[in-house]
């Protein structure tokens, strides 16, 4: 299957450490090597970056890596393909207007049988399972809600709808608007809040950075990530049909799941 | 105000000669500076650069110089900002789903009192006047259509709709789905259509390319944009009011402008 990556910090942050470390595992490390993309949020706008080769070895990889983009909220994808072709109109991160907002949305696993939204107003451009995923979130969203609802009715919904769609399959995703991130567990999916005092950290192939040195003492950096990045940092493993909402790095809305992840499904 | 810069061809084709060109304009010999972005479809799928620094001198400018990707259809655009910040999510191209499809939309001049629009499923992220009337267009056209019409219907649709919001304003544009390529002019736009036998073209900067070196006899490539790039070659003028359809580098349909273009507005 796949891989995903989300921060979600309170100061414009560099993503660059942990990017960098993520993509060793399309092509180098592990073998989710058919495309990748990473999207980065600027204000309201977003800049994403796509390619259909290994994330590892990408032209554009190395342009993610050499610009360093500083922002509050970045979701990354790195692909193995189960379901729709290597090529760009497949590669997460998926991307849509919702009440004047770009929302976008990373998955890792496969959910089938989704036919029942065939008519909504948003549609699938690709052939991934993924995409029709977040066109039937996107959809029952914007028909519940005419206009944007506050952050506890987005989160509960995004809940209702999540827990209908996991029914036909394995359902992690990272699902970001600019202003707040949502993560949610199927089978694997862990996350660490980096914050004062914040300290030398050890990357998984030894890579090393003191974030002291980057930082102030008010900064707040959320990663969400398939499999932890780093050795000596304290990771939480999500469970199955677990949610996080972040905001400005910091928990605000939770549901912990109470199954333990199905590993089969890894 | 802005320049645009569009592509249609009938094999996956570079762009850079005419982008190298065109983002001189933005910094180096002319005043586009707030800001670039340049589309390419890549079938169904689209990569698009954005930058809110000056074409000419920006790193993202020059990852599209080296990176050479090969497309059917491109949109790019240099900003001159007249409405809304110089920020990522004011800068064109625009995009959007419209059934199934990776919309792209970039725009030259402005329009204004585009508030019946308000209520539309499709709306604008940024603040500008384009983004607001690309909403206005894609909100119309799914309310005609629930689904893919023909070409020419959508054609027909386009101009009855663009013509009614060209009535606010100044309404230069280039659309495409990645199939064709639409562009209507109301101040300034041209275009040209580079076919077999391919010869030597003069760039305004005096850049040379041999198009015989690097294209095959069937090859056909149709460049539109504000300002003609090269010096040697015949560029049509359109009209104030003029649309031309664009597909596989061939003109399909064309409704002719009957008033000169009006040039206090440029």
């Amino acid at each position: 299957m796949c891989q995903l990556l989300g921060m979600n910090c309170n100061s414009p942050t560099d993503i660059s450490f942990s990017f960098e470390g993520f993509r060793r595992r399309a092509g180098l490390t592990d073998q989710h090597s058919d495309g990748f993309g990473i999207a980065f949020f600027e204000g309201k706008g977003v800049r994403i970056f796509r390619d259909n080769q290994p994330a590892a070895f990408s032209p554009v990889g190395d342009v993610v890596k050499n610009y360093r983009i500083k922002s509050f909220n970045v979701i990354a994808h790195i692909r193995k393909a189960t379901e729709g072709a290597v090529n760009i109109e497949n590669t997460h991160p998926f991307i849509r207007e919702i009440w004047g907002e770009n929302w976008v949305f990373a998955h890792n696993g496969t959910v089938e049988n989704l036919e029942v939204c065939k008519n909504n107003h948003y549609q699938p451009i690709g052939t991934t399972d993924s995409e029709r995923a977040f066109c039937c979130m996107a959809a029952s969203l914007k028909k519940r809600f005419s206009s944007k609802p506050s952050e506890m009715e987005i989160f509960n919904a995004i809940v209702e709808i999540s827990e209908k769609i996991a029914e036909n399959g394995v359902f992690n995703f990272i699902l970001s608007n600019g202003e707040w991130m949502i993560a949610r567990c199927a089978t694997k999916l862990h996350y660490v809040t980096r914050k004062y005092p914040f300290c030398t950290v050890f990357r998984e192939d030894d890579e090393v950075i003191d974030f002291s040195q980057y930082t102030t003492e008010k900064d707040k950096v959320t990663i969400i990530t398939t499999q932890p990045l780093t050795k000596n940092e304290d990771w939480t493993e999500m469970k199955n049909g677990g949610y996080v909402f972040f905001k400005d790095g910091d928990k605000i809305f939770e549901i912990i799941g109470t199954l333990p992840p199905c590993k089969s499904h890894v």
